[in-house]
């Protein structure tokens, strides 16, 4: 993997690692931060070696939010130029251009591209997971958390939204009571409360909480075909939005035809006809289907 | 607030309650009283005194559905003129418009006039919400009940169907399942129930239920910025059904970059790193940021 | 009812069950098992002695998935005639075209003709529930099932994908998390794992499963109006998926408007006032409103 500033990564045993390391700063959030990041899971994506990402911090925190060492000014994005490297979004006579990307939410172009990841992601949140800290968890596929861990949905505290298109992701977890229960306080809240809130999936004590990761890690992915997952994940992230059964019921024919006709399918029926294990022959990288616009991303506009 | 005849308003401390005020008819629904709940939400919103709102009912009931008065044509609504003020459907030939205002449903008038509330409800469910009488407290954000309180999707046992907008509403709060199960069998169900299934949050001795609504109210609101959390119930309760989260990241880009510059982001944030509580300047009437067609409502049609 | 080869179908107060009934191969769906059981839904809507549809298996299994005669090229449909009677969607030059029927998923095809049904359904589910065996009842409306039963969402160990739009279904009942974990790991769980996750309703001996869901299927119908648990089921499945609560709006003021001068209606309300159960005139062949678009499916392309 690539090396990194703000972030470690290691691959061992077909698991990405990834450590958001600025331990200093209780590991808080930069836009350099968030390029790593994305570029972390597009390298993940790209290596068929890896089956699975955990992403967990260093040192005491999970991700203690933005950072604000500019103060006050921290969400004024018009007076940051680190945020400006597109151009600014304001115009000569001081209107906005909301369609630029210099508007766009650094939170969410990350959730977004973990929300098209191709392998699973598991958290491991080992310490306070707040603002930015908290939302970029909300498209893993599951979270585990350290007793230790501390959660909180600040925002209406620092006088600004929600973000990390956290809008979609948390009412769909948690359902909209609760979610709105978390937003408006902006407390912050305990462990204990995020398991019954069904925020997380388990607690741990801090020392088996990556053991616990990677266990899960094994038992989603050692036994099943790494395009089959890939597309498990794409479909079923999608279709949590879909209007009707019938755009899932075109994307799984194409799925179901497509594949059927692969080794992985003949090895797969084969080996449990045979009572085997399956060894797999296709890769993520190279055989996955082509949808055409049924997996289309709409545009930042 | 101004007065009503089938309602009480009241203001104090911050939080508007609105009592459905016909006891000697359990609180049954009309024309007049859906018109004066959506004038209330209304002037709640327009208020900026008003952090949250709190609905109950006078005397034994919350609210016993819609006033059966007129028997057995009681939804027969071409033949009532109290519900044809905006002229008739039926047109000369017989045939109904159904785009006609006379057709839309006054419960689902009133339940969209509350998903757009700005500030947080809060239901205080006292005693039997049947047919209307609970569909109305889908859209509220919490549903506090009495030990008294019960319930009935009732509408199957009556000839109709569930209104108020409750098929996009009650699936997304219990599930599918729950919601069928309870609309098919269209049974009274007691508030223990209603708990078990997720349509409730709490249950309160009868005295305790309005100052767990009310200490509820304040532990929502009394530390978050009202622009903040005017905008965190807009987004929350739209994207519960987007299609994408990339709906979700316009709108929390455009929320973000909006709010960022704002007074409250920058009280907000030196507050924090002052360790102090907030005194957020900014108010829902005033600073409301302009969303263009994001927070737009598809027209009745 | 029709003579069928690969069900069982027996219609007994009010109550069609249809029964899986390949037992010699623990009930494998095949092509022919889907059409006869559309046939099946087909009948039981047509036919207003029919207030619901109880699903199970002869036998010890409910479902055991995908019939895997055809050995590692079961899912090879470019290769299967049983599956070309509409042409082959393969071209001359050896490009698909997707939108043919040929594609289409058979495991989707009956679970749209399930989300389609004007009846209850309940699924009693005695035994092993793998692949289509599984997916083939997320769109009924409940799930009870024996304490023997067991259930694998298993693609992923064949190589293949979730089909059956479960993709759709799967999410909205046990939540994303729990949906990914079962079809990442493509393992095979049992009935106690099943009712922690939310998939089925309650669990019973299996002497007592066939007794529970016919009490469950009288306790949905017996005292409501068939019309208005026909529009029940069709307006809260649709809106599930629908973006905006205007949507289920526009659908329940047709519902109200239309069935509010219905001799149910009528009845519905006389009888409640009266205070004696009440006897529902019209029936779903012909009494159910014309709601144009509104219910409209989209065409598989």
């Amino acid at each position: 993997m690539s090396r990194f500033e703000t972030i470690l990564t290691e691959a061992q045993d077909g698991i990405l690692t990834i450590t958001l390391n600025r331990p200093d700063r209780l590991n808080a959030f930069t836009p350099q931060m968030m390029k790593e990041l994305i570029a972390a899971f597009d390298e993940a994506d790209a290596d068929d070696a890896v089956r699975a990402v955990i992403m967990t911090g260093a040192g005491r925190a999970y991700c203690a939010g933005a950072d604000l060492g500019a103060g006050g000014a921290t969400f004024d994005y018009a007076k940051r130029p680190d945020r400006l490297e597109q151009g600014s979004p304001v115009r000569e006579d001081g209107s906005v251009d909301y369609s630029h990307p210099g508007v766009r939410d650094g939170g969410g172009r990350l959730a977004l591209r973990i929300f098209n990841s191709n392998k699973p992601v598991i958290g491991a949140i080992n310490g306070p997971a707040v603002g930015i800290g908290v939302t970029m968890t909300l498209p893993f596929d599951f979270r585990l958390a350290s007793e230790a861990a501390r959660f909180g949905f600040v925002f209406a505290r620092r006088g600004i939204v929600p973000e990390a298109a956290s809008s979609w992701f948390l009412p769909r977890l948690v359902g909209i009571s609760q979610a709105l229960d978390w937003c408006y306080s902006a407390r912050v809240f305990d462990a204990a409360e995020a398991l019954k809130g069904g925020l997380v999936r388990s607690l741990h004590a801090p020392e088996d909480l990556i053991p616990a990761a990677r266990a899960l890690a094994h038992a989603l992915t050692d036994h099943s075909a790494p395009v089959s997952v890939a597309l498990t994940r794409q479909m079923m992230w999608r279709m949590l939005g879909a209007e009707h059964p019938m755009l899932a019921h075109r994307l799984d024919s194409r799925g179901i035809w497509s594949r059927g006709q692969s080794g992985d399918a003949r090895e797969g029926v084969q080996s449990f006809l045979d009572k085997r294990e399956a060894t797999f022959p296709d890769r993520v990288s190279a055989d996955f289907p082509d949808f055409g616009d049924l997996l289309h991303d709409p545009d930042y506009r």
